[in-house]
């Protein structure tokens, strides 16, 4: 694809562009978009034209916004959204039992992409928000992903060195091994405080119908006196749900024993 | 910006790229894809290449999938994660009271654009999926958005020739307007038949705190014996729960007697 002097791709400058929008800024000048993508404003206003030519972005008075058109494009294909349809359901099972934030997430690169999330105003704070990423090793949704990762990603994830977010934060691989040992052991993971000093992450994969683990099913409950006992059951018991939904088949059982 | 010999634009290609993945077709050879996209087998490729370089797409074995990164860039900037954030849990609300499916959709062009659906498993046929698309006056949600649009849209809407979905789909313009006022007179839209000839659309508006009807939320209910009273006043209930988180403030009795 045509490169321009600087050296970036077509695609590389709107992905600068799409960035530019986020929740705090869903709608800007063309000139605060071209300063936040960082690009010079002919460039902008060329690909902007495109852009709003094929309904991806969307006029308001002076305003841009992402179109309708691109969340719809993007939605329609994402394995996301097939994922998060599974479970929405047995994530309001869970967040009905337990009462607490319930999320969703998927292992990305070295972090968790959250991509659900249910429950409101109760005592947990809960930094999880949808289209949101957090650290894998500071999640228990990350661990449990990584445990059940393969061999290659699980020796990468050791071979980096992991900064501590908190005093609880497990960074020694040697440690690391054991709790995930640990988490295919019992199936699930809880971990108190591994970002949020006074928060218990409790996290269960969801396996889809190859036996992979896809997600991870989360409850954040508060560090002390929080229901752990009932939230790991909710989870695996609406962990095993979603996995039918996605195809599963087999007792999941054996899942839990991998790899 | 920069086009092809056949005179479509980047934009265009890779829309067309993107486009070619959807819910049937969630993961694509590169084969598949450029045959999908009609885009020659270079283009396609070059184009891939440069999609992977920034995670937009992923490789799985010799299968292509749209990317993680590709949903959470287009989700975090867009309108439709805030309108479905504030929405959700009122649609529970909804979907607990009434116990059939409660939809929330956005008016797009001609259609009605569903971003988000909940409930399942009983006997109401619904064919409002998240992420896809039903003619607007071919439901009640499409109805509510047009009679509370502006002047501009609901001209242009009753001057389309309007194709006959079913027995009962309204077309006649007079009878529209008729329709449009009573619905801004009554604040809800009540539509036996309109796509499926078994259902009844319930639908109403949910207004921004500058007044706009940016969204309609319904249920779709048994045409026959489907509890009518019961999901109007829901609806209106969980409305004007979604409005005020998101920020309106001003009595909705108001905004129900607009335009």
């Amino acid at each position: 694809m045509a490169n321009s002097s600087s050296g970036d791709s077509m695609v590389n400058r709107l992905v600068r562009i799409i960035e530019a929008f986020d929740a705090d800024h869903r709608s800007l000048s063309a000139a605060e978009l071209a300063r936040r993508a960082d690009l010079p404003s002919s460039t902008t206003y060329r690909i902007v034209e495109d852009l709003l030519g094929e309904s991806l972005l969307e006029r308001h008075g002076q305003r841009l916004r992402l179109g309708n058109r691109l969340w719809e494009l993007v939605s329609r294909g994402s394995p996301v959204l097939g994922l998060r349809e599974a479970a929405l359901p047995f994530m309001e099972d869970v967040q009905s039992v337990v009462g607490h934030h319930t999320a969703l997430g998927v292992l990305d690169g070295n972090d968790v992409l959250y991509i659900e999330r249910i429950g409101s105003n109760e005592m947990t704070t809960n930094i999880a928000q949808v289209a949101r990423r957090l650290p894998a090793h500071g999640t228990s949704t990350g661990l449990v992903l990584t445990a059940f990762a393969t061999a290659e990603v699980q020796e990468a994830f050791l071979r980096r060195r992991l900064p501590a977010l908190t005093d609880t934060t497990i960074t020694d691989p040697a440690e690391l091994r054991r709790v995930f040992a640990e988490i295919r052991r019992t199936g699930h993971c809880v971990m108190p405080g591994l970002i949020v000093p006074e928060s218990t992450g409790v996290a269960v994969p969801v396996f889809d119908r190859a036996g992979t683990a896809v997600a991870g099913l989360s409850v954040i409950i508060p560090r002390h006196g929080g229901p752990v006992a009932t939230s790991v059951t909710a989870l695996r018991t609406a962990s095993r749900g979603i996995s039918r939904a996605l195809g599963w088949h087999r007792p999941l059982g054996d899942a839990v024993r991998r790899p």
